[in-house]
């Protein structure tokens, strides 16, 4: 217990107020990495980081990081803070904004406390987690966390075919700072649920331990454009409906699984795209994910394997991209167990649980002690306009976090177990 | 017999001209309705029209028209010939362009010959024909015949946003003529098969009976957009897993029908289209083609069936739009047997068909005696580059368009037995 609170007003403020950037003329919140919003985003933060007097330092792959460092703890690793700002296509404006702004809250609340962590506190803001523009998503906390080359990120082609090194430098976002120059002592991440879970248990504090596999995989089935009118149904070889033969079985084929096995095709195209003709090429993504490594790994082997049936029944070929592959995680014991310390310490409800969705703090936890916060969100609705987490929820998680950092930054690596 | 042959180097050397334009970088022929190419395209018909001292006269809906009319048979009402000289995307060069360009060849042929036809002759090249970037397709000949109201047909939004209306005007080729202005004596259509039975026969012309039924309609499913690693199956509304399987029903219902019954599904897209997301929109078009109007009927029911199931059973709604619908078409009997008596006096072998496409004749048939003549695709190949048909052939269909039009122009009514 930090005996602290955080600020209300001023969180719930910097929410509104970041979720009103990036809006478009139907009122959509849209802020893709690198883009002209983003750099809207990007601005409005920065500028929240020096107001709270912290060094502010953007790295090669446009992560930001805000860092609140004395005299006497500069020598120290720091305890970082953070998630990212990017949006998907019509967001909500809680998913990653709140994580970022709460860590910055977290430090503002410390430092106004006049506390002097033995060690540095930093939050940072990772560039592209939502991977929608680039892929693969939480792509900046892969790079810090060396599971990617700065240099192959930088050179992601986009679904609209720029660059992502190009866009950052167009938006003033290519830092100097080399990915990863800042190695944290720990990193906690605190977010919304993005699923049913918590609302339904009413529980408002989830303690994250594990954090499913992901598997993103981009399939191009090609056949042979003709006329609608004239092709016999035996002399076809149509790419769309081998296509949606294949986007039937990954839906069907994750219901017949055990229940945290997802799947879904989110993104699709045809070619030549036209009413009277029959499609030549059909591209779409497939999206699995499962708590289970092995289960993931079965679910992409019976994916493989049906799309081979599909070619040689439809007469079309096939071609499969990776587009992103990370293992199940589990988070650090020891910080886990502290967020639950700190929730029962407010008297608030939690339990533990697994992540559904891939987060930044699962590619940190390759490279210090990791874990993160849940707060509760409604009807478990995410990336969609409706997403909402009740204001006293917001307020729970962000003192949860408060607690857990005043006890990490000055921990000595010798209370409440942690890093024993 | 008309004892004439038409100039192949002059036909064959227009085709390839023409099929150079509206070329993109990568060699793509592309000449949407109303688009900069397709005014490049009119620009070219337009001059040879002129230079062959024909009457040029654009109507409201874009259809050019040329004339070649005497003192002596003025008062007459006027064959007609013609097709369209829009494309698909990424188009062969043959489809609708070999029929305009035969019907100028074979005037030009007749006119140097010194022959008086008792009866104007004109070509028309119809605006829209593909319905690519405008529903519905045929649009220009079915204004014509009065299927539809100018009005109505310039209002049409395209794929692009864009009105049709504004875009002839931006083209140069919103005209004066009111449609209809032209009621011909009878309409003869020449066109690639587009299909694979001629060449299947190895036979050289084919003399169109009838023409398919066809059903147009666009279909948009709404579901949920959520996040795609934190909704459990069972909690989702997945508007694209609804759509594939309705792709796949379309498919499947046609396979199981009889063989000249089609479907296809030729243009899809989901809303927001990204990778982590679950559709929240998808919506696809479906074309419906048979000869049987009752089968046809079947189809679409079987469909609106099969669609109320899925929102059902997938928890998504459905609404459908209906882009065109055309009844199976019987062309005029007299004209039918003018071309197999043409063929057979050039020795060349013919066999009655059904016309698996719409084309500008089905139209035409409302206002006037109207039959196609076609020649074979190779590989039954059309809406491709492949487009191919051997210039022998190409020749051959000419020739006996030119025949038949030598009869039917100075036809009184009382040879053939044709309008008896």
């Amino acid at each position: 217990m930090s005996g602290l609170a955080i600020h209300e007003a001023r969180l719930l403020g910097r929410l509104h107020a970041l979720g009103q950037i990036g809006r478009d003329g139907e009122n959509r919140l849209t802020r893709l990495a690198a883009s002209d919003t983003d750099r809207a985003g990007r601005d409005a933060l920065v500028g929240w980081l020096r107001e709270a007097d912290l060094d502010v330092v953007v790295d090669r792959i446009g992560n930001i990081f805000g860092i609140w460092r004395t005299h006497a703890n500069a020598a120290e690793a720091p305890l970082l803070l953070g998630s990212h700002i990017d949006t998907v296509i019509d967001a909500g404006i809680y998913d990653g904004c709140y994580g970022v702004l709460a860590g910055l809250e977290v430090i503002e609340t410390l430092r106004a406390a006049g506390l002097t962590p033995v060690r540095p506190i930093a939050v940072a803001a990772f560039t592209n987690e939502e991977g929608v523009r680039y892929a693969p998503d939480m792509m900046g906390s892969l790079v810090h966390a060396g599971g990617l080359s700065v240099e192959e990120a930088l050179a992601s082609i986009g679904t609209d075919g720029t660059t992502l090194g190009a866009e950052l430098e167009r938006i003033g976002y290519a830092g100097v700072a080399e990915p990863g120059f800042l190695r944290p002592h720990a990193y906690v991440e605190l977010h919304i649920e993005q699923g049913p879970v918590l609302e339904r248990e009413g529980v408002p504090i989830g303690a994250v331990a594990t954090l499913q596999g992901i598997s993103w995989q981009r399939v191009v089935m090609e056949g042979t454009a003709n006329h609608a009118g004239t092709t016999p149904m035996s002399m076809r070889r149509d790419a769309g409906y081998a296509a949606a033969r294949v986007i039937a079985f990954v839906n069907e084929q994750a219901r017949k699984a055990h229940d945290p096995s997802v799947a879904t095709v989110g993104c699709i195209a045809f070619e030549p795209n036209a009413i009277n003709v029959i499609p030549a090429r059909a591209t779409f993504t497939v999206d699995l994910r499962d708590p289970d490594e092995a289960r993931l790994a079965a679910g992409e082997a019976a994916l493989a394997i049906f799309l081979d049936e599909v070619a040689a029944s439809e007469g079309v070929s096939v071609s499969v991209e990776r587009l992103a592959r990370f293992s199940p995680v589990a988070f650090d014991a020891g910080i886990v167990a502290l967020i639950e310390q700190a929730a029962a310490g407010r008297g608030l409800a939690y339990q533990r649980m697994t992540s559904g969705a891939g987060h930044d703090a699962q590619m940190m936890a390759r490279m210090a002690p990791a874990a993160m916060i849940f707060v509760p969100s409604l009807g478990g609705i995410s990336h969609n306009p409706r997403e909402h987490t009740p204001q006293a929820d917001l307020v729970a998680g962000a003192n949860v976090l408060l607690d857990v950092v005043a006890c990490l930054a000055d921990a000595k690596g010798d209370r409440h177990g942690y890093g024993s």
